[in-house]
């Protein structure tokens, strides 16, 4: 995984994470093992993967198999440079992998859909009629996206007591599970990118965790979507997943009834079985396992979010962040004994009508302050787990 | 007014609008002319303006009163260099004046949102609770935001027809009047920006169009508010009034029942008197005025859109865009014969049931491929008018 860290006197850069260290790219480069890939090694020397991303598909592969062939090879040819290349990860500080561009969010896991459906409108379909037509989406903000780590402050806003608008800090602090595309690509503006071409502009995946006040958004988000509700921070990992390397978890989607249209079609299976997980922990108390889930519950593919996105023309940007939505799986499915199967609180607590207990005896319908949510991801390969970097936040009041 | 110029080999720059000329204010600084104001004419030689606005506001005042004190002097003591620092607006190309980071449409025209309310809500109060107590907004597409003179492309989309969704070029395609203001501070996350402290976050004000089609918007907006319908392009002047060149035109706003919440009082009058109109010129016609409004028919202003903006610790940078929203007249108010006073096509129409008739006897409900829209804007000084840069774009099919 690729990911922006610094050490010391050393400004921020780009490194490559394995096992517990991190690997100084551009120390590597300078030491020629890149040149030969006509890679230069002022990409790695930036606080953001975007010059190294704009550098292309090939070139990311041809990075990423040359560090697994330096690692790889018996004749450890970095052994002699340990030092100067293996940073051990627990001295570095990890940065915002990317310059964010825009930053959407999708909704489009179908399971958080209904259950926010069913909560809110309990009397109709609790899925929109335009929901199974297209892969509904908004924009969110990107100022206040942060990496993995940053404390996040509970937001102050305005929300409905007793019907009468009122100040403070949120009393309904939620989390979303989500998985982040990093856009590698740059789109012209006016020029659609169909599906079969939509994954190509995927340069990596990471977690995602959209932060949600559900009172503050209860009440302002009509007409024109969440605001204040969503805007005060976001969790994204700081180690991004090759997209490629996602190869080996490729499944097939649900069906999609209605067919959707021409546009939207894809000719390969499009979806992911990457394993979600989320933990959370107390102030004084120890980790605890909330909720499972598995991206294979997104009705949209990451193919289709793409494919809609520019279809109007609109154009994408090397390091925008789409987001999925957040991904529950349904009830009684992936659940151990004790741990729910929900993307959100608002889901795990049912609008606060069931509170979810911990092993400490406390219970939570929203966040504490104090309380770390860490959302963890990962792939079965043939040569075993292959892990997402890991989305994590603390309350701070 | 400030904004990015190119002309002949010359790349990207700021120049200054005066007259039929742009000043070079690159060369300008080099002569020397801002060496007492310690502003280093490298800011000026870049294809935005963030860093000469990363300079902050005693910074904009001063170049802005030294430019005026050179083209006042009786001495002139430009005009022996007049070719090398005064290029003829003709001959230049303008490009998007800011890097922006995100953009914020609000909803802040109350007469809009009432015309809305009144289609689409025929029984209910037109005007949604939240509308009077809180700064309604939602974050737009910063990608695709245009620099005047851009060709707009009519969006593919997906929209009803029949109540079966369908696939095709948008068939109600409008504008919307708008004000931009261009952030010109950087403000911390979790740090909110009192209404007193508001203004000082602006550099300039902008027309804006935010291009909408309709009927995307119509199927795709439940729950999470416009996505494809508005994201394909938006246009901004390309010429930046210095916000605090607007110090004429400040007046009160409306009153304000109920009092909102004490983070949205203001303590002196924060609107202003922004005459505003839009003209459209079909493919093979003259322009014709079509509607005339004014900002002073904003409910909220703009330091209380700052304020709510950032009340939950959302974090602003240089280059950000917020819009006012939709800037419409009251129906009686302002208009001369045949000219409306609303500030789109779907309310000039009332929802396509009463088409605008053109002077060359053509109609419309909504746009036609090879109209152009212009926005344009001015205030009253005591020398005159002073204009804002106009906001002009061409439907192309």
């Amino acid at each position: 995984m690729f990911g922006i860290f610094s050490y010391g006197i050393a400004s921020p850069r780009v490194g490559y994470k394995t096992g517990d260290y991190v690997l100084d790219l551009e120390v590597v480069g300078l030491l020629g093992f890149f040149r030969d890939l006509s890679v230069d090694p002022a990409v790695f020397a930036q606080p953001a993967l975007n010059n190294f991303i704009a550098l292309g598909n090939t070139a990311w592969v041809a990075v990423q198999d040359r560090i697994q062939s330096l690692l790889n090879d018996p004749e450890q040819p970095l052994a002699s440079i340990h030092d100067q290349v293996f940073i051990d990860l627990s001295g570095v500080t990890m940065h915002l992998p990317v310059q964010i561009g825009d930053y959407t969010d999708f909704y489009a896991g179908i399971e958080h859909a209904r259950n926010v459906g069913l909560m809110f409108r309990p009397n109709g379909d609790p899925l929109l009629p335009n929901y199974r037509h297209l892969p509904v989406a908004y924009h969110g903000r990107a100022s206040s996206i942060v990496v993995s780590g940053t404390p996040v402050k509970r937001p102050d806003g305005q929300f409905l007591r007793h019907d009468q608008p009122v100040f403070g800090p949120t009393e309904a602090l939620d989390f979303e599970l989500e998985l982040g595309l990093i856009i590698g690509r740059k789109t012209p503006q006016g020029t659609p990118v169909p599906t079969d071409e939509a994954e190509d502009c995927i340069f990596g995946v990471v977690l995602f965790n959209d932060w949600s006040a559900r009172d503050i958004q209860r009440w302002e988000y009509q007409p024109l979507g969440p605001f204040l509700a969503k805007n005060f921070a976001s969790t994204m990992s700081a180690w991004v997943l090759p997209f490629y390397q996602l190869e080996a978890a490729r499944i097939a989607g649900p069906a999609q009834e209605p067919t959707p249209l021409p546009y939207l079609q894809t000719r390969q299976p499009g979806h992911f079985d990457i394993h979600l997980e989320v933990f959370l922990q107390p102030a004084n108390g120890d980790e605890v396992l909330l909720s499972q889930s598995n991206a294979r519950h997104l009705y949209w593919n990451f193919a289709q979010m793409i494919a809609h996105h520019t279809i109007n023309g609109c154009n994408l940007n090397i390091g925008d962040v789409l987001a999925s939505g957040t991904i529950s799986a349904p009830a009684a499915e992936n659940s151990p004994a004790g741990t729910g199967t929900f993307g959100s609180l608002l889901e795990l607590s049912w609008g606060g009508q069931k509170p979810v207990t911990l092993p400490d005896g406390s219970t939570r319908t929203y966040l504490h302050d104090g309380d770390t949510i860490t959302l963890r991801g990962w792939i079965e390969t043939a040569t075993g787990r292959l892990e997402l970097g890991e989305a994590r936040g603390q309350i701070v009041g």
